[in-house]
């Protein structure tokens, strides 16, 4: 009753899809409140396990918590605009708000990686800590701010495979000359020890795998790839994923729209972004396995683990590679880079007696 | 203005620190509404940093997204009633909510701990799998239902230390005749190799140390046993913590005051629980080291890894009383033993291929 009355009173405020101010009442308690109606676009095709579900969830949860005040309407990669367009069009203020991955747009904002995965990084827990009590979000909404956006955390991986090819890797060689769908820092890596990186968005790579447009490619972990159907176009299953190893998945909203929004529903908006961030981690980390039967057991996949020289050789360049991001005479650039680099340090040398030396007691 | 006007018709409206409902409006948007006083009862000191801050944190969430609607006031252990009688007081309505973890109430309720940690048990990531997407969640509702109970996983502090101690572990010999404050089934594992498990509230464990009331102590982490100034009592701290690999510290609420809040406030405490579960973990994660460091480079500590045949001896105890929970006829703690257990199995063998063999291939 209240909800189809709240429904009612949202679209007579939003005829034609905008958003009227109804009145300027000083509480919420005595006065009409003005009904926000939101698009958000993603870079994941429409209801995509873990990746789409997300942001669905996210507006769901905005959706109950504000009683309809703020109603976001999900948009799948190619809806309203390309996956790889996100970031404009949030920017621009054509939607007010996007789901994404930071590392898509690094030819525009190279160090933007950092905020979702750089190569031998952190994990999503080692994410989490830098982002919210490590320094990382507020550099992270420093940077934004010079494309007026404002981000927000919103959901994780965890660790992911290093991909599917279609031969064995015994050695660097093998990976070399290979067209991969790899992005971001990882790709640059990969173009270092010799292959060729594309990046193409998931609704992209079983087409391109089949068509031979790319030779191997690295997605998710076994929940999304089983989903895509990888498995049909590769036969060998390489981990661990050294290129990701906890990729943050980002809200993106428009500076105006953000900052015309009352501060409960900014707060709404913060709280069902973080719940889902941890969320997303907590459904892959839940389906994974399943996921990783199926295709061993059902479909033959080959499990493989890269050989320990070719981790090494990886690491060797990645570092490089992570350094060059800091390189040119952008201070912010350079703050971001020793806050995570600083960060990483001192997480790992701490996970050394607790994370590391945990799992490894509690074996197998 | 819109706070003060808020706080001002919250006041009038629950004079005396009751609450009264006001109208029964069908909608937020055109009538005054109820204005909910709560208190929330917690098992650790006040604001003790992590643990403390959390339910803070938390409460703080709630205020900003329901506008002052939802006004939840956060007290220390001992401020309304001692920190092990949360549950009873919660339970039986003393007060609406509370904030301390499951295994506290392993005399009432020996299954609730699987609902904090066991011995060998799951990692904070892993944990949240379980509660979120594994069925774990669902279990513990239906279990804390029989006790008036609403629970909401609030916070978790990742992998723990194995405590602190005055004399060199070399065997297990000698942890035996040591009075340890350890909690939960820890507690009956360190029973089971001959030492006496005593279980205390945070609080009181400095001077309990101190008086000699016990031998041996585990807290938490570096983040808090600096804080309570453990390195002050004993000389050698020991990793990794078998004990609680991923503990998650609960909210509960009682059952007639879950029931009477309208559906936008419960989505706002469940956001707010949520976020905060993830906050936890992120806080200690971004601070444990630097403790750490301070612990070992200012004040002498001792830092010790317990030795592997200590460690194998253990883990084959906490097996063995891991197993123990599951006895009896009562269907329900079957269920959760199978649930737990079957998730840990096949989140382990994925981990195996994950988690594990990322940190593992990173490095130090």
């Amino acid at each position: 009753m209240r909800t189809l009355l709240i429904l009612a009173i949202s679209l007579w405020l939003t005829a034609c899809g905008g958003a009227e101010r109804a009145t300027s009442g000083d509480t919420q308690a005595t006065q009409p409140q003005k009904i926000y109606k939101w698009r958000m676009v993603t870079t994941w095709p429409k209801n995509l396990p873990g990746l789409g579900t997300a942001p669905e969830r996210m507006a769901d949860e905005v959706r109950k918590m504000s009683n309809g005040r703020l109603d976001i309407r999900v948009y799948g990669a190619g809806e309203v605009v390309p996956a790889l367009e996100v970031f404009e069009a949030v920017s621009q203020g054509t939607v007010q708000m996007g789901h994404g991955a930071a590392y898509y747009w690094k030819g525009k904002v190279p160090v933007a990686q950092f905020f979702t995965a750089v190569p031998f990084g952190l994990t999503a827990q080692e994410m989490n800590g830098w982002m919210l009590h490590g320094g990382g979000l507020e550099l992270w909404r420093e940077l934004y701010d010079r494309y007026n956006l404002y981000p927000i955390p919103c959901g994780n991986t965890g660790v992911q495979m290093a991909g599917w090819f279609n031969k064995e890797i015994n050695s660097l060689e093998d990976m070399q000359g290979l067209k991969m769908r790899i992005p971001g820092l990882g790709g640059e890596v990969f173009e270092a020890i010799g292959g060729t990186a594309i990046n193409l968005p998931g609704g992209e790579i079983f087409t391109s795998m089949q068509t031979g447009v790319i030779d191997a490619t690295e997605w998710v972990g076994p929940y999304n790839d089983l989903a895509f159907g990888l498995h049909q176009v590769a036969q060998y299953y390489y981990y661990p994923g050294w290129q990701e190893a906890g990729p943050t998945l980002e809200i993106i909203v428009n500076k105006e729209a953000w900052d015309e929004l009352p501060s409960d529903l900014q707060a709404i908006v913060e709280s069902a972004s973080l719940a889902t961030n941890a969320d997303m981690l907590a459904e892959y980390t839940a389906r994974n396995n399943t996921a990783l039967r199926a295709l061993v057991d059902q479909h033959g996949v080959e499990l493989r683990r890269l050989p320990d020289d070719v981790l090494e050789a990886i690491k060797e360049v990645a570092e490089a590679k992570t350094a060059e991001l800091a390189e040119g005479d952008d201070e912010l650039v350079q703050r971001i880079y020793e806050s995570y680099q600083q960060y990483r340090e001192g997480v790992i040398e701490y996970h050394e007696i607790s994370e590391r030396a945990y799992i490894n007691a509690r074996g197998s």
